[in-house]
């Protein structure tokens, strides 16, 4: 089997353009098929204040409203292009996609419940047959945090959830590793003093949220890597962007999660 | 040779989502390979002035300096991604697409002459390999007014000469017809009647100029229009977005052009 890399670039990396750049040095060196899936930082909310439609935030989540999935396809899909644009002068030949392009990502706009999240998505199906084509013409795709319900409406995706869902949509076809960049050195076992947990298993990840040790925004990402690893994805990596050069090699500083 | 028509939208449809919808709708039951071409209306405008960036025009082309080019990189791609979902809920497996994408388009960035137009594009190369490649896999490639220097910088590039350049870089390989669609019925000899010119030769043309019928905004768009047919482009018709599913029979109302 060919092996895949699914890289996910987020938080504040994406809002400084020097450490983007790093990373995009680093990704355009990976060996094998790969794939980058990137959120948008925190350049939406700013493109909104400008705009004078300030981000509604409930309990640290998005409330993507019709003025909101507006601004917030603009500023995905434009920091989408400016990521290929860099990509492609490092010899790249990349392809910059939504959820929408290809078909690639169908997803269901979310139910209102207590709280109406407006114009955001939950995965329902990935289309690994275009990616597979995209691999077999050498192209290396960028996907952006915007899927689509197949009624013609963009929706606001986490792109945490989407690197993980392509992740596991292609596993049957790659052996495939899904690696989350961040500004962080992994996941911690001492935010203080920087020290990172090489291994968990999901015995490990039960007893590490039960002392409290991993906590916050930490769980929806590691729910989602375990979730890719028990549908098949052989392995999932969270470290600082400026260790990807190391994923494929022995002395990875970053945090491994492993069925055991 | 298999046939491929490329279609260009622009002007105020693509500003009034209601004509937008009429207009894809036609370009969706369009036969054989096709590529849809858009620039993006005033919407740039619009949104510069909301951020506090108003646009600065020089006889009437907009100086696209580093702010603006920021802006005009979201909207077109913004536009882009809308284009493509509202495409695929008409089942056409459609992908969208600046010119840094696949490295489609390369350009270089205009000379200062008298006038310093900023982060403005001419096309250098147009990657015909990448679009055969897409037909071949039964894509629709949607096209935004963005191409990309391959050193990692974006271009705002006329989206006219863009449709102009595919069609002619890619004319070795199909049987290429080019439609500019916009909102008057056609090339027009007596704007006030809506009279169509059905035909324009390049000896009609010459004196057409000269008798000061065609003038203004048409001229660089027929100049573009006949350097395609000079440069083995089949047939260029312009004609209102509403006469597209007309393009293709014998009653089509626009205007085309040709050798002879």
């Amino acid at each position: 089997m060919e092996s895949l890399t699914v890289v996910k670039i987020g938080g504040k990396v994406i809002n400084e353009e020097a450490e983007l750049d790093i990373f995009l040095k680093k990704f355009a060196a990976l060996k094998g098929n790969k794939i980058l899936v990137h959120g948008g930082g925190n350049i939406a909310s700013v493109v909104q204040n400008k705009m004078g439609i300030p981000p509604k935030m409930v309990e640290g989540r998005r409330i993507t409203d019709a003025d909101a999935i507006d601004i917030v396809t603009m500023v995905f899909s434009g920091l989408n292009k400016k990521i290929v644009a860099k990509l492609q002068s490092a010899g790249i030949q990349s392809l910059g996609v939504s959820g929408a392009d290809g078909n690639l990502i169908r997803s269901r706009k979310r139910s209102v419940t207590t709280i109406d999240y407006g114009y955001v998505g939950d995965v329902e199906e990935v289309n690994a047959e275009f990616l597979k084509a995209l691999f077999d013409l050498g192209i290396v795709p960028v996907v952006c945090a915007l899927t689509h319900d197949n009624q013609g409406q963009l929706l606001n995706t986490n792109a945490d959830t989407i690197a993980s869902e392509l992740a596991r949509g292609i596993a049957d076809h790659y052996q495939v590793d899904l690696v989350y960049c961040f500004e962080q050195p992994g996941v911690l076992s001492d935010f203080e003093n920087k020290v990172v947990i090489p291994e968990i298993t999901p015995a490990g990840y039960a007893k590490y949220k039960a002392d409290g040790v991993i906590v916050d925004g930490m769980i929806p990402k590691l729910d989602n890597a375990f979730d890719a690893i028990n549908a098949g994805v052989d392995t999932v990596k969270i470290c600082h962007f400026e260790a990807l050069d190391k994923v494929q090699s022995i002395d990875y500083p970053g945090t491994t999660l492993c069925l055991k």
